[in-house]
């Protein structure tokens, strides 16, 4: 069996990134087998064993290497202008750095180098500082991959967002049936790699009680029930518009359910009550799997070694899993 | 010390509301001592107490009769057409029947002659069958108190709606400063004579991570902020507004704690996912106290002796213990 090769950014600097990554592969917790590959700075790895005591050794990448049958670390050094790590709050330096390690990382996996990446916090605002111009990692994918999609994952609930950082009021706006089928259809494909069960959707209305029959809004009967049929036309199991404050519970439990939200906060609030510790950011849609913990820097807690690397682990195993399941079903 | 008056409503005769009413009072609950009085039809009440097996005496009250220091239970029959009970679906004499049982009893509520009132749950459907205009409770309630507020209450959350039955794309056009201010003010006056603490007030913001500075959105910097500081000024104790996917946590319980979820689905979705069968739904902004269980009639369910009275029993729990505290107030 051919194990995926892994890409993991350190994230900024300045924040939990490191001290997650690290403590991730410090040996207290079991990883699948897959071969890991760092993308960061000797710098910042240095510092953070050092200030968390942990001991590991990771020799460098070798990227003509063959895949090895073995669980394994390695580590790619980014060249980046990081002098001195400032922690506990966003900065120039570390926003530069965490995107020079992400873009290098996204590099080998558009190239298919690495089949999958998950990536540590960075900071919006250390990127904005740093002159950036995108707001995240999602937003940087977005350019590549428009059609990228945003989707949380855990062992109690699975979430997919049609739109995601847009104000309500211009998501809104987005709910049209044509871009609507086109999404079902895009993440339905976009999945049917990576898992041997089949996964079930379930659509959440707009408005209250899913409209209740038009008298609590149109956009049920106008553009989300002619999207779900056309994509169930297509052989995609998939069904609602559910009343919102009912599709998750529908959901809550059964591992092979999806539910679709319309708008961000409509799938977050859900997601952060359910799966607050071990929830996990997962980018579909992208020919690679992408996961990253469902927390930020937290600078806050920066240099406490308080940091729980639970989220993070969890994105390690689901980028395993994700990857894995491709690999076998397309050798 | 004197004991409320608390007004009970049967609720649609073909839904779970006779078995829930009943259950609740078998004696198998413990509940506040209150004076109890039942607004429906002997013809529903023998039946279902025979369907249930129950024993239950229940005379009629009398409305001269003084406070007693005691729990007890009476009964004002409600004339209505109703001659024979369909169960399990929604029907036209049902629905005109849990009318006349709720309009009477808000007419006692409305003249002081009680002081709290319980509603079992009505069809909307039903009602609409019985030619009646209102599309439940809290819309015939708003027809005298056009501010009445929809609530909903348990150990674990408590959650005030700004905004409810309306299209998501109205409830928007609904965020404005000073229509929010006034609400905030309100809710807070309504709670007043309740509680001997105080109640705090987390408000969700409306948009993504409650519109991060203005890039999300406008609403929170033009219209929330503002209205918030308003009632600061006015000695409320409020603040916000939060991330809507982060506000929940922070209130998740702390029983002091309210949010104010600015439409139905941010309140709701939150509400159902944490209190799905102690939830009480309450309406504040009336001069009387009226709590409901937080579930519908589940004709699915009805007659079965299926149907769980925890709701119930929370409501009327609710309605005696706000009661009870406006009396100590102001006796």
């Amino acid at each position: 069996m051919t194990i995926p090769k892994v890409g993991i950014t350190l994230g900024d600097p300045g924040g939990v990134g490191p001290e997650i990554v690290l403590k991730a592969f410090s040996g207290k917790y079991s990883l699948p087998r897959a071969d890991y590959i760092l993308f960061g700075s000797s710098l910042v790895i240095e510092e953070a064993k050092k200030a968390l005591g942990i001991e590991l050794e990771i020799k460098p990448w070798d990227k003509l290497h063959k895949n090895r049958a073995t669980f394994d670390l390695s580590f790619l050094e980014i060249d980046c202008p990081l002098k001195k790590i400032k922690k506990g709050s966003p900065s120039k330096e570390n926003g530069l750095a965490s995107f020079l390690f992400f873009k290098e990382a996204f590099q080998e996996a558009r190239k298919g180098k690495i089949q999958a990446l998950v990536t540590a916090p960075i900071s919006k605002k250390s990127w904005d500082l740093a002159g950036l111009e995108w707001r995240g990692h999602t937003d940087f994918l977005g350019q590549f991959y428009p059609q990228a999609i945003m989707a949380f994952w855990s062992e109690k609930i699975k979430i997919a967002l049609y739109t995601h950082h847009l104000p309500l009021k211009n998501a809104l706006k987005e709910i049209k049936k044509e871009k609507l089928s086109k999404f079902f259809l895009l993440l339905s494909k976009s999945l049917e790699r990576t898992r041997f069960g089949e996964f079930e959707f379930l659509v959440a209305g707009l408005n209250p009680h899913a409209g209740e029959e038009g008298l609590l809004g149109s956009e049920e009967k106008e553009e989300i029930i002619p999207a779900i049929r056309k994509a169930q036309s297509k052989g995609v199991a998939i069904s609602g518009p559910f009343p919102p404050d009912v599709v998750f519970r529908k959901a809550l439990g059964h591992s092979e359910k999806i539910v679709i939200a319309l708008y961000h906060d409509q799938g977050l609030i859900a997601f952060k009550l359910e799966s607050f510790e071990n929830g996990v950011n997962l980018t579909l849609g992208l020919p690679f799997i992408r996961t990253s913990p469902d927390h930020g820097t937290a600078f806050d807690i920066a240099e406490k070694n308080m940091a729980n690397p639970q989220s993070m682990i969890e994105a390690i195993k689901l980028a395993c899993e994700l990857s894995q399941a491709s690999f076998q079903l397309s050798p």
